[in-house]
């Protein structure tokens, strides 16, 4: 059978598991980074529906070269939602490592940038007995356009089955501003990056592709070719999904034959 | 079937693991942090035993306060092994995000360090074309007792099924520095503070507890006592498990219905 996506279905559901990861973890809310992009809005708008405005906390990490657009995004949602923020200049941190960022470096610092902003929001959530919201998407997760243990490493996610598509659906639904929901998503790592300019292929293909590949299963070039895709784009899809499969799972232990770690273990008497 | 730890039998298992997920990488080697601790030390000897010193490049990373004898002790582990070394102090790091450390945020500054090592390590793999090896044990996995996406997080884990004990036991039998063997575990995050002491319990009865419980699947307290275990102790250990399960899980996602993503896809023509 074909999924559907049904966009206030999936609000419905996104928000009770906000809520219910909450109540489960007897912490007191949540901390979220918060990029002026439209995934760090999504995540945002809908923790502060379900769980109330007082009980989110967005953390602003701007290193200094992040896009004045970016930051002015990221405010005017902080104050479109009514929500507590800080700001954590992350320079200092990263200048301390990278004292200058030269092109043969920028990939590499924007992935010690995506760390050192984890490893923020983990030490603010630990400050402030909180859980931290992820804020990564199906379309990411499926191509493995991420940094491992960065922008990738939360304690929950709530957005993590949403294609990118879908993330807009949503923003336009839950009123997310549309200077967010239209400007070019981009890691904002370096001037004028974008994510589409990078991989080389629009997230309205990329989607329309991994919805059959993933969600429907079809794995042969001309059915893709008979749906008007493009067989080169697909290739690229899944050359990025194959080669990044190592961050969807947990690090490969040597096996020596014993049991599995038990999640729980209840003691009788 | 009760499993019986083999030494000889662990060592080759984990030899082998460590050269086949290398040449699966199609990367060029290993880099790993060296504390001057036990765990690091076996997984890098191994690693060195399995692949070559020449494809194994430790890192130390020492913070101001770390101790003398730590430092000395992964010095010592490089020479003896005859590898490559770097040494990468993350003082300056830290000190840009905690200009001072005072007791009611040292726990949160030791997570910090863990994860600023993470990093480093990550960056010193992007840039040599390495995988990073892992260095946590089965007893601290149980426990949850390591810092999420710090000093647990990396590409492939050696020694993940061995208990703390069994560490010691290869250890031993490798060749390990004794004064590594005998020395107090400790994450070094502050002058004298020892795992044991702050877990509450030694090694060698945690062990004892883990292996029936987790390894035999006992849940009995009065089977527990009747082999001469603490219920206090293994009250203790099932408490620390079981408030910890979320490190050993990747993040919860908000279900919506859709397929899982597939490790790898394979096209058709």
């Amino acid at each position: 059978m074909t999924y559907k996506f049904d966009c206030d279905n999936a609000i419905t559901t996104i928000q009770r598991f906000i809520t219910g990861q909450l109540a489960a973890s007897g912490l007191s809310g949540y901390v979220i980074g918060l990029s002026g992009g439209i995934d760090s809005a999504v995540s945002c708008a809908l923790a502060v529906r379900a769980v109330g405005s007082e009980k989110v906390l967005a953390v602003l990490m701007p290193y200094r070269s992040s896009s004045e657009s970016s930051r002015s995004d990221a405010r005017a949602l902080v104050e479109q939602l009514g929500i507590e923020h800080r700001t954590v200049d992350i320079s200092p941190m990263i200048d301390a490592y990278f004292p200058e960022i030269t092109e043969p470096v920028r990939l590499r610092a924007g992935n010690k940038m995506a760390r050192e902003r984890m490893s923020i929001l983990f030490d603010i959530a630990a400050e402030t007995g909180r859980l931290v919201l992820g804020t990564g998407n199906r379309t990411e997760i499926c191509l493995g356009y991420t940094t491992l243990y960065g922008d990738s490493a939360c304690s929950i996610n709530p957005i993590g089955e949403l294609y990118k598509s879908e993330v807009r659906e949503i923003a336009r639904k839950i009123g997310v501003p549309e200077s967010i929901i239209t400007k070019a998503p981009t890691a904002d790592l370096w001037e004028g990056q974008t994510d589409e300019g990078e991989i080389g292929v629009t997230y309205e293909q990329i989607d329309r592709i991994l919805r059959m590949l993933v969600d429907e299963g079809v794995t042969s070039l001309k059915q893709l070719e008979g749906a008007g895709l493009s067989t080169v784009d697909a290739s690229k899809v899944v050359s990025l999904l194959n080669r990044n499969a190592f961050k969807r799972k947990l690090p490969e232990i040597a096996p020596l034959g014993k049991r599995p770690v038990p999640e729980r273990i209840h003691l009788d008497s």
